[in-house]
């Protein structure tokens, strides 16, 4: 005999799909919901779908946006003369959260990877190289995941954009704030040390 | 500037109202969700619409029910002079998890709780009187929380079922399986030693 009734599976199943969320928490949350007020569980599942129906991308940029033009792209307080380079519309979102940036986004849509077969012109690049040639951008910062994937995408930017007279930079690698050396694996301390910088 | 799009913000808004899901977790979930096929979202916005509509209980029992009668009261293979009576619907299914009752259920949603207003009247309880006086019942079962609600409820039930003529009996209350005595609190101990049985 089945524990559940047919929907309540059912929901029970596609919450476990979801990341981080196990069948204990998936039977939690599917409970909760059934002892939620209709118009929440209303709330809900009409946001599920519409986030998903209105996750369009910004023709100039590639990130998230439900107009033609994203917010960032469109906006007269940015400095236009910089490009960050990110590979998802998800890091747009760390970077703007860091409060650290005001120029203008260029999202890949991804990385350089043979092994799943991602080449460079499954990526958002001639975009960027077309951008970097129209529009009067003086820097470019290269902010692709320090993995391999975003290394081998950084190390091929760097050389397809050589030839435009633009500063290339990339972002930092090192300790994290608030890490201890003694806990830092070798690679990020080596990256650090490499990457020292006069202290004033 | 709004970091997230509209649609995007309300969905990490409704996810956050879900239990043990904050803000960061909220947040991964909507990101992944709209890179999720669109399908697989349809069936999950359905799924969760589906459950809260199809969320009826059963008119014998109150147990949870996609139709009139449930599973459990249909069922020729379950001893139907045993009723187990619990708070809700999902105590039902942890016990037909744990696979060591074959009889039936009478959910009575809710407990007696003075302080949130809730009285006897307020719960299945007339509705179980009649079941108990109309059906063949040997052995009432009352496995109501251990909690101040759960044991008043708990003592009603035994009182206002005292002249029918039938055994009843409370879950027993002791240490965890697994457990160990040194970190089970006092009023557990005290329980299992007062409960103490036979060792044969």
């Amino acid at each position: 005999m089945a524990i559940y009734t047919e929907s309540l599976q059912k929901l029970i199943d596609n919450f476990s799909k979801l990341p981080g969320i196990g069948m204990r928490t998936a039977e939690r949350l599917a409970l909760f919901v059934i002892n939620m007020e209709q118009k929440d569980v209303k709330n809900l599942a009409t946001s599920i779908w519409e986030a998903k129906k209105n996750a369009k991308h910004c023709k100039i940029c590639n990130n998230f946006s439900e107009k033609e033009i994203c917010d960032i792209c469109k906006s007269p307080n940015r400095d236009r003369k910089t490009i960050c380079v990110v590979e998802h519309p998800k890091d747009v979102i760390a970077i703007e959260k860091s409060a650290s940036f005001k120029g203008l986004y260029h999202v890949l849509m991804g990385a350089i990877s043979p092994i799943d077969g991602v080449g460079p012109k499954d990526l958002a690049i001639d975009k960027l190289i077309k951008r970097l040639k129209k529009e009067d951008i003086k820097e470019l910062i290269i902010a692709t995941n320090s993995d391999i994937e975003g290394e081998t995408t950084a190390l091929y930017l760097k050389k397809v954009t050589a030839g435009l007279n633009i500063k290339t930079t990339r972002i930092a690698s090192g300790i994290p704030m608030g890490s201890q050396i003694e806990y830092t694996d070798q690679a990020t301390l080596a990256k650090a040390l490499e990457g020292r910088h006069g202290f004033e």
